[in-house]
């Protein structure tokens, strides 16, 4: 038995607090983390608030980790103890199934989610199956990795899945955590990259992370200037957009990708698809395999997330900026 | 100047009546067409109707068409007269903007409909710019080979462009003239095969067909039952489906694609989509290329169109069928 001392909340509305629990034995497949930091995904708030239905409390949240082995099962092989790793939204997959199998552990339908039904990163340790814990190259700094475990992996997911190409045009819906690394991956993978923001006083800002231009999300006539151009637009956002003028922003074979949750169902016009080949399409992140090639390319290029450092005992201070402020543009809490 | 005798609609409401124009000389990129046989689509009664707004009037109908090559332009290269060919829903691209240079023809944003502000093959002669006019192999009979052109290769189509696997499990929504000849296709590639029919009563014939299974499509917890079973489905039907539980039916990495031109959005859920990676798309006909290949997978598999033959004289019993019987599959009406 191993006690472990995390952050959790109680009940949907109520802030985190100091809260104790225990791990038993550790199992043969299973690797425990000792936390170094954690970062912060709107998906914890979502979990907190119990938006998606599927939470259980009380909630110790974080699915960002950066950290280093304790201790590792009977049957693990890949893992030692001192080993840095990240761990993401999945900390379990039942790794017998066809997906499994098949390399594709994030698409697992029995694939159990580090905050889903049991407890996440904002702790001094975290447990996860071997498969999920994915060794961290030396060259990336732990304080800044641990969003590419989940909000860097979403976004690099996609581009790698769907075969996104350097001579391809594309463009990013929303740039805050998930869009921020969107941009710099797809500015490496050699793309035309347009970052559609809210916000283009930022634009010398979207510039540097790799947007080559910028479009003023919420200027209708720019939206609809740019029709017929792209070969893949990336929403990372959750909300509702004029999805139609998106649409007709893609070229032909085009693909507009949402990462973002929103839970107003899209209406997808079937003629605007017929006329010139295009798709809509989702993902989840991405499977062990590819955070790994994530991980690589972001050392070959100089990728790392942008971030804020609270110390975890602040996380709730923390959570409210990303809740209600604009954090630049993800926060991490430090163990 | 050639005298064209042909059928044409003089308004939205009215039948076809014996029609003459004039066409002028031939330019030197066109090709005539003597018809022999002319099959009928939905999209005939959809124009004939002015149902997407596009029409002009007087409309000669039909762009499944199989015949004989008349007269060439001058700089026609590939096709002299004699040579049997077949015409579908394209006869004109620009062949200068990147999607003609790149071999996607059917995907030129100024492509020429032939029955969009020009007259189609419900006639004895029909012109085409000579990229649309494709050679027919020797072995397909020129009386059941029309519908190759417009429902044949909708539905081939989507199989080459979205790498349909031989190893997939597909299904196909509605089994008419577009559904008949996609069992077919998808059995020789390989693929398990599903029909969705309205009309399991069909169920022999759908077998023959090449589908190795079939589902009513009106049995709710039936349609529930197949969740998570498709890599790939492929819809041929213009009216509103129960799409998220085609959507659910689709596995991990699946596709739904649709060729029907449902005028009604389709309500896409972004969950569904990202949990399991799921694409939703649409397409056009083919290219001139894909339709080639179309047409030499036919030759090789002994695939055809099942048709009904009328006169073209009978054009209005023929329509009348479309509209309110249930042809099996597909009518072709020989000049």
């Amino acid at each position: 038995m191993k006690t472990v001392h995390a952050y959790a909340a109680k009940d949907s509305t109520s802030s985190l607090e100091p809260f104790e629990y225990s791990l038993p034995e550790i199992g043969p497949e299973q690797v425990d983390i000792r936390v170094e930091f954690c970062g912060i995904c709107h998906s914890d708030l979502s979990m907190l608030r119990n938006d998606w239905g599927i939470s259980t409390y009380p909630i110790v949240p974080g699915h960002e980790v950066v950290g280093r082995v304790e201790e590792v099962g009977a049957m693990v092989k890949s893992l030692k103890p001192g080993d840095r790793v990240g761990l993401g939204w999945f900390s379990g997959s039942c790794m017998t199934c066809p997906q499994c199998i098949g390399g594709d552990q994030n698409l697992c339908t029995t694939g159990q989610g580090t905050i889903v039904g049991r407890h996440g990163g904002f702790a001094d340790l975290v447990r996860t199956h071997w498969i999920w814990a994915t060794p961290l190259p030396d060259a990336l700094p732990g304080e800044s990795a641990g969003p590419l475990f989940c909000g860097g992996i979403t976004v690099f997911n996609p581009i790698l899945e769907f075969d996104v190409r350097p001579t391809d045009r594309v463009g990013v819906i929303g740039i805050g955590g998930l869009g921020h690394l969107a941009l710099q991956f797809l500015n490496k993978w050699g793309c035309e990259v347009t970052a559609f923001s809210s916000n283009p006083d930022k634009s010398a800002e979207l510039a540097a992370l790799g947007a080559h231009r910028v479009v003023n999300s919420r200027d209708a006539s720019a939206l609809k200037a740019e029709a017929g151009r792209f070969d893949f637009i990336m929403s990372t956002v959750n909300v509702p957009l004029e999805w139609s003028d998106y649409i007709n922003a893609l070229a032909p074979r085009g693909r507009l990708h949402t990462v973002g949750a929103v839970l107003e169902p899209i209406p997808v016009s079937a003629f605007p698809l017929i006329m010139a080949q295009r798709s809509i399409s989702g993902s989840p992140l991405g499977s062990p395999a590819t955070t790994a090639k994530m991980l690589e390319f972001c050392t070959r290029h100089q990728i790392a997330p942008l971030v804020q450092e609270f110390n975890m005992s602040d996380a709730n201070a923390a959570l409210n900026l990303l809740e209600h402020g604009s954090p630049r543009y993800r926060i991490v809490l430090k163990a």
